[in-house]
């Protein structure tokens, strides 16, 4: 099975001269799904993992399942003001503009390993502001993981204090 | 244990007089998760499930896992403008003006067996138009749960053609 033929091509989304990775086609399929699963376990480096942060939104439906089978608590990270208890903020650059993003104080104990999951890895300001919250909550981030990773924007360039991992590549 | 001792009570969030449910406490311990699961599954009605729908974007936190379970895909409704292919549209009313939630055309295929899930039902709005949604697709709804009813909303009358599960209630 590969999982690249479940990631279907939109041009022109969300703007003109942009071929958006819509992952649907993958999510609708169950082997697919329990595949990529799968092989993000399989390329966790070895250790216990606390708890999974997923950000919002899309990257909620992998990190849910993450957590679920590592044993590990799930932390939604997410756009401001949709957390309602004590919270960080983190804010990062967009093309035009920035935008922010938050997490609960209390989601992370000191010293906790974290693992840090996002759909797709484009510029990778969200990642990286995300990593930033983690760090601000006392966790030790032990891997960024995507199942799409836009090589071409060199995201990754952003984390290179982490272990990146991503499923599907697009060079 | 008791899932209820797992939701966090937020007073005036978020607006004045509204006491919110936060579930994050619940997402951050892995045992109440795997509990919040397994009462899903055992309050299902019997017989095959194809689709799970989960409602943007606390509704996808439950509605992965429960596809998992399930070996059923999984489908996002989401706000407008997030979907990038074919898709039909529902609007509901809120408190003042309206919303919109989106499905793609081809999550489902005719009489496929639908699930939908979100994490609290209120006044039923949004459940009500994502029922709409999985029809026009040519679903046929098994059941609508949530993991939080806040009963006093009355939301369920608005979902009197279905069944509907809770795990915890409010009155």
């Amino acid at each position: 099975m590969n999982l690249k033929s479940y990631i279907r091509d939109i041009p022109d989304f969300p703007k003109k001269g942009v071929s958006y990775k819509d992952i649907t086609p993958l999510l609708l399929d169950h082997n697919a799904m329990q595949l990529a699963v799968k092989l993000f376990i399989n390329n966790l480096p070895h250790g216990n993992i606390d708890k999974v942060v997923g950000i919002e939104s899309r990257g909620f439906f992998f990190a849910t399942l993450l957590a679920d089978k590592l044993k590990a608590g799930f932390i939604p990270v997410r756009k401001p003001g949709k957390l309602p208890y004590s919270i960080y903020t983190e804010n990062y650059d967009l093309e035009y503009g920035s935008d922010t993003l938050e997490i609960h104080k209390d989601a992370i104990k000191e010293g906790e390993k974290v693992l840090l999951h996002d759909d797709v890895l484009a510029t990778g300001g969200t990642a990286a502001a995300t990593c930033r919250l983690i760090e601000k909550c006392g966790g030790e981030i032990v891997q960024c993981n995507f199942l799409v990773e836009l090589e071409f924007l060199k995201g990754a360039d952003k984390l290179n204090n982490y272990e990146v991992s991503s499923l599907i590549k697009y060079s």
